[in-house]
């Protein structure tokens, strides 16, 4: 096989998988005090990585907070309504971008050369490190789910304020918060609406 | 079990799936001509729409590009380099994000009567609608993989005209364009290289 291409790609996931990873997975609001290894949050970014983002920019910054120090500065950041659960779970993930992904290009997309000139411009900069690190935030999300954790996403926080405590004098801007770990059944919603595909989609 | 929870939800996924949806996937750039059945597609959007978004505003659309005429409404709109295989790909999906989501809220955030008031700014609503559906793109992209299918994301193509060709009229702006099928070893690039994690994250 040419690189790393698995030879046989078009056969569907167990329903357990889906399951897993879709159907039956949902936002965690309460956390058991299993711990998450450090390996475990290293082998979810060794998957995260891999996933595409435009000339393989991989603008996405994680940032775990796991110690009692660095928890006892992220929860007065969190809206009143976040605060309980982002102090319970065993892990918060700041995921940000890099406003500046472009320096890296010369090593991340060595089949253009002259790549990191297409980002010369801040604002065109800045709009394809935010979609690019949100969509490697939906992979680490899937990735996670996929290594068995559960997660929680949040956008409910001060976001100068996580900036200037977390990521001051870098180029790293916060995107979203997610808690990570072992979810219990406690304060769960019942799963919410979704839209039926005549809603939100068309086929032409 | 209260609601749809699964029992179990503490195992790792198999490494052969690990590998389809991210370590042995691969993005790309040429197409076999093996259709992609409608009902796949239906089941590729159900599959997304589970992954989580702030206050379930699932702001993201999916315009499903399949006859000849439609692609030939797409194809002069494309980058040079991605015309070619955005024709030959069996589908090419426009996701787009609503910027009027909130409208919505009452049916998919029901828990809080109030929501939609909360996104009365634009440029707040904004944001929310391209964050959001940014990571609903990655769900989709992993989704497509899931079901064994290839994906070719792009962000090469002329957005002010895709809007007016597709999206005329409608509150709804192009976000990223995806070729969908079963791809070939065809132009596939060599892995490029991925961040170290000591490069990308950090631990507190």
């Amino acid at each position: 096989m040419a690189f790393d291409a698995s030879p046989v790609r078009d056969t569907p996931l167990s329903e357990a998988a889906l399951s897993q990873l879709f159907t039956g997975a949902r936002t965690r609001n309460a956390w058991s005090d299993r711990a998450v290894p450090e390996a475990l949050l290293r082998q979810l970014y060794d998957l995260t990585k891999f996933g595409p983002t435009a000339v393989n920019a991989t603008p996405a910054r994680f940032l775990f907070i796991t110690s009692p120090e660095a928890k006892a500065r992220l929860a007065p950041l969190m809206a009143d309504a976040n605060r309980e659960k982002t102090l319970q779970a065993p892990v918060n993930v700041i995921i940000g971008q890099d406003i500046e992904f472009h320096e890296h290009l010369p090593v991340l997309f060595p089949h253009a050369p002259g790549a990191k000139d297409w980002f010369a411009d801040e604002a065109g900069r800045r709009e394809t490190a935010f979609r690019n690190a949100s969509l490697q935030g939906g992979y680490f999300l899937l990735a996670a789910r996929a290594l068995g954790l559960d997660v929680g996403p949040m956008s409910g926080f001060d976001a100068a304020g996580v900036k200037a405590e977390f990521f001051g004098g870098t180029t790293v801007e916060p995107n979203f918060i997610v808690n990570l770990g072992y979810g219990t059944d406690e304060n769960l919603f019942p799963r919410s609406p979704r839209l039926s595909f005549e809603e939100a989609a068309r086929i032409l």
